[in-house]
């Protein structure tokens, strides 16, 4: 893989690179990184909101037509919440003299504007290809619940580590992780006991489609991934991200006459036509931007 | 497997030869093929209609209580659409000077028109095991997610493939395949890249529940599962398949309370009596038509 | 395992019998039986009436964290309902004279009431692992389904059974098995034709976690899942079971708006200092009663 | 009011009339008649199938952007279920030797074949409004729950009236009066009481929208609403009614995704243009065929 | 009215008075009276305990087809909650040294009984005609919106009081009143200030159906409206009020799908020929029990 | 009412005067004006991205109690969308070369965005009283429908005025409105009609709950019942504006559920035993900030 380009409209951010991975082969990729390996990319709440800004911008950036979102240095894609950082200055800090309504009412909010963040890596009408490796816990779930497609290195350990600190997972891994893999027996088991489980274990049940030798290998093989999807129509690809995002929430009947509503206006596209003329002519299609 | 008998009241179809299965050993299976080998058994806009009133037909006759449905040839069980046909004269072809607005509401009527016609084999009151070998891609994906058991030949080569051609797949795919199976990432994989995959995966992910060596062997399974379920109590077999379709798109609670209701009345059937007296008397039960 | 010490406050059951697993290594569990090992464990209403207020007291003992369920004896988890008591006193014996609204009302409201004795388990607020051996039909997949982990021995021969005897089952497996397990096919496979299926094949499609030797192994493995659940914080233990079976039947949008005023009281507990003090000090936390 | 046209391409229907009432002022509109006035315009089989089929032709003809509904003759709207024909040779009356099972199984599929055919008015993608006069029981509220919007002579007599014959109203009176009006107190007491209520009843509760004197200015009044909704946009106004229908059944949320989805095809139209235009004009607009 | 008499089978409760009034003129009507009148009926907690217990004794009582409830005494059908015994005894109380999560489960637990107890008004199978008198605040519209039908006499005074002592109503008001009235500009007003409402407004508004001058007068009506109710068939007034509840809580399609299940075993009754026999021959109709 | 005090904290507001409506007498009553009273208060995409930011910031002002929100001027609450500056440089001007489906998205995100302006009047935490006056057309509809009480002068002329230039409202009077009033025939009406409704029309069906003489005299009155609204508990309060929003969408079991949930923490509130307090007390009550 050749040495990836910054992304000079992402240049901005402070806890995310984000950048083009080798360009000349993956043009519309972008490669968004979390940026914190010193603290193994654990989140503190400027990172989220960050977050949810760069994954906003990504879903309107006509240059962008899939994601790959990774962690930066070798040991963990995150280690989840900075439990320091929280403890010290948030709304797990001392409430003075609140009343048990008046902290609910301040924990709400904050909890809801951290989904919000979070779901903005759903929310991003891109699809997202997520690459976990070593140290994956915690917020790493309600992260990488988040993306369409996961791929991981083997020496990727995950938990859904919540319950060891007393909590119950509230930033979107109850709310994803049953619908993102078949067996809800094991589901329980990860979430209940917040054991650690291995790449293999995490393919074995659906969770990640790929496991890889190593992170390099990893990454590689979703930039490979996010290439080829980028390389479609997208009209195609993000009215099928959408369909299928839509098609988890609601009955088939629903999602039928949802998505005979989606395609009446998107079938008006020249993608048809570019698709189905390249496909004669043996030659690679080339689709506006979107 | 003896000479397949064909089913006279289903003589005037076109598109579909309709069999009695070694009518000896299985009485009351159907084996419906789909049959213009010659085209890879691709789907123009007639056969979608006939396909429907095929498997209506089916639906409510007494001498039916299980259905196969394969693809005639040794090539495809179908390679989807007919590109060709559809552009020719269909309502993907010019629409002279119409507004936006008004090729949407053409468009958006044939759609819902369209996803009617597959429905049906979701909709047919009595199981549906669904055979595929060789080509099986596009509208193969669609057709088969509406059957209840699917069973496959080694050499099937699957594919969501309609991202290739400019389009999120909208005739049921994108509805029902991540209720299918388990693992999202994968149903993201496959729909955003419209890559293929074989027997073997479809089998690993939960897609298909048996792979055989040949077309025939595969057929051959899937008349005698249908044959074993068409021994059964039809109110059984067919209380089951609604309340299974019902709970796909229901809450537990709500499906428990239709079921009670629906059980109310199937409960007042001779056939719990036959059942177990033929269990007393180790010999085969008979049941009443339904 | 040490000797199970019996739970006197269960002491009045006549059908179950609820133990402290081998006590000193594991406070907070209860270990419940069906105990009619001579008829394999079988149903007759009595005991789904009691198996119901088992598992409300349960729900609120403040002393019990983590429920392991199983079934005396060496030869059945359970073989079902028992058809000889069913056929005899119950509501599927002679109805006089009663017209066929008047017979289902009268089976609606028995069926309910039936239904709502197994979901007993599932509202049940404490996690239960369920241990599953020998004969497992019928209902007991329905009860099974309402637990939260399923382990197996080898030996265990499960069955959707209620088919063969010309019923649809109405107590819960098709509710809630579809939604326990990824593989639709599989599921309608089971379903339809109320064929036997293995450890093996049960374990390869999420239906049960683990596969053991022999049921002492199996139930060792799940008092073990239940002691390790039973010594992390019941406020995120307790909560992420209500979470998880709240995700099951609402969208992810909604899921997350009740995990946030969940999680907004459930934060002001002193549990989260309580686990991160023992992080720090490497001894393990106590929990107050919940 | 001139004299109304008979519409050709209608002409073959047996028990509805299908004309345009004075066209010269109302082109557009279609005034549909139920036409048995002898028998107080009460329903038997063959006339819901044919109500079906007139309203799916309406609903796709481009010549028709508004619907009048009414009775024929001076006395009912329509008396509902022909009883008589009923028990004759409907699925009523006797079922042979059918055990209950059975006879629920031909009851749900001539249930669910009856509330499709009346569900054909609410599905017309064009605007109807419904003129009750006279007796208006049974199916009358069924159907005209249907309808858009209710408007009445001040002779009409409702009731909602299967109490009374010992069922159930089950082709939609349940499942639509309470969305239809406000006061569910008043809902439960005409289901219950199978009580007739007056035309000023039904305005007070909003079940009608406007009271008239005779039948005739009823009549008068809908067919100058349905023209001045005839004279608008087919666009605007069809997309109106399809979003109100879909508002009924969806919270606020999924209903403002699915107006975004349906209204970014929508403004691609014409006639915002020719609306605007025909406003600084000052000139009546004229919109393309839909 | 002639003199009620009281009903045996209830004559075990303590704060609830049953009787059947006028017995030879309204058989099959039962009349419980909320019975605290010295407290203005205000509820403590035993009271809704017992109030579930005679609800459910009715719902499943086939002497009884209809229910009325009024509260005893002059001044006040209830006054809602015992504010004083809910602060000394029960859970408002002070809660020892528990933690924020704790209090909430503990509270959790006490309102999700409570709701199950005033839910059973609206679980009971016969129709209820609930009759408002004097003081009717709190928890009285909690109660009565669970009825089927409201009356009240004109010396009625509501309020959703709830606000006024620093609490959401949570016993149902706030789930069921929007549903039960059309207008939630006057909704959020009544519920958000606290504010009285006279029973002219409640009539205006759609929230009762009937003013009377007095409340023997509201209960003589009520009565009569029960007995005529209870002069139908059971099986039509019961399987109408389930598909009317079932109907507010699901959409028009799945309504229709859950009736026609639900007649497919109703129809199966002798009442319809009673019913339609008793119209020839012009005499009452006599219905089995149910 | 005395002279309004502006709220400094609001200020910077370019189309919005905040003030403290005779402060004195109504702490923590906020009064919105939509300024620009020139252009009959029409709004251009500027306004609605303020609109959202200023009901943001009122949501978690804990100053902020109670809003109230009307027109300055007097001819108009608001004419809507100001049709020429968004013909001129809006997403509604020529598209370039874009083909349907990319201008499609275009209109999809940009709807999608205006919606979420408009909601966030209902999503703001504090009440919100509406006061229309004069012309009140279109968008005035989509916002009114977001406030929880509406009032009006009776100079006040409304339509949904949409139809007319030809659209389907897509900023939530579709979604909304049906929902706000009881009778469906009037909503239809129209909403298909865009036709003129009046303050008469609108008290008569529930869209508004008071007309007044004048625009005065509706803003007193709505200050005043603000003023009482926020003398009330504000955990009471605002805990029952969210529990009533979510009953609208959601069944009464799942409302029942959040609403025990919502409580758990809401009844551990100082505030009921100040409201206790002060009315044995006989003095208002004071409650801390929420």
């Amino acid at each position: 893989m050749a040495q990836p380009q910054p992304l000079p409209a992402y240049a901005g951010y402070q806890h995310f690179i984000v950048t083009s991975p080798s360009s000349d082969h993956h043009p519309f990729v972008a490669h968004v990184e979390i940026n914190r390996p010193a603290k193994l990319n654990a989140f503190f709440e400027a990172m989220w909101h960050e977050l949810r800004r760069v994954f906003q911008q990504l879903s309107s950036d006509p240059d962008v037509r899939a994601v790959v979102l990774s962690g930066a240095g070798d040991r963990a894609f995150t280690a989840g919440l900075d439990v320091t950082a929280a403890s010290e200055g948030g709304v797990l800090s001392a409430d003075g003299g609140l009343d048990g309504a008046r902290r609910a009412a301040r924990l709400r909010r904050y909890i809801a504007d951290f989904q919000e963040c979070i779901s903005a890596v759903e929310k991003c009408e891109k699809p997202v290809i997520c690459v976990m490796h070593g140290i994956s816990i915690g917020l790493a779930i309600d992260i990488s619940c988040c993306a369409d497609i996961r791929v991981c290195s083997k020496d990727a350990r995950f938990a859904v580590k919540e319950v060891d600190i007393g909590l119950a997972a509230d930033i979107g891994t109850l709310a994803r992780l049953p619908k993102v893999v078949g067996s809800q027996s094991w589901v329980k088991d990860v979430c209940l006991t917040a054991r650690d489980f291995s790449a293999a274990e995490a393919l074995s049940v659906g969770f990640v489609s790929q496991v890889h030798e190593s992170k390099a290998a990893a990454l590689a093989a979703a930039v490979q991934i996010a290439g080829f999807i980028a390389s479609k129509s997208p009209v195609a690809v993000q009215g099928t991200k959408e369909l299928l995002n839509h098609s988890r929430d609601h009955t088939v009947d629903d999602n039928l006459r949802y998505t005979g509503v989606w395609n009446a206006a998107a079938l008006q596209t020249n993608d048809v036509t570019a698709a189905l003329m390249s496909g004669l002519k043996k030659k690679k299609p080339t689709f506006e931007k979107l």
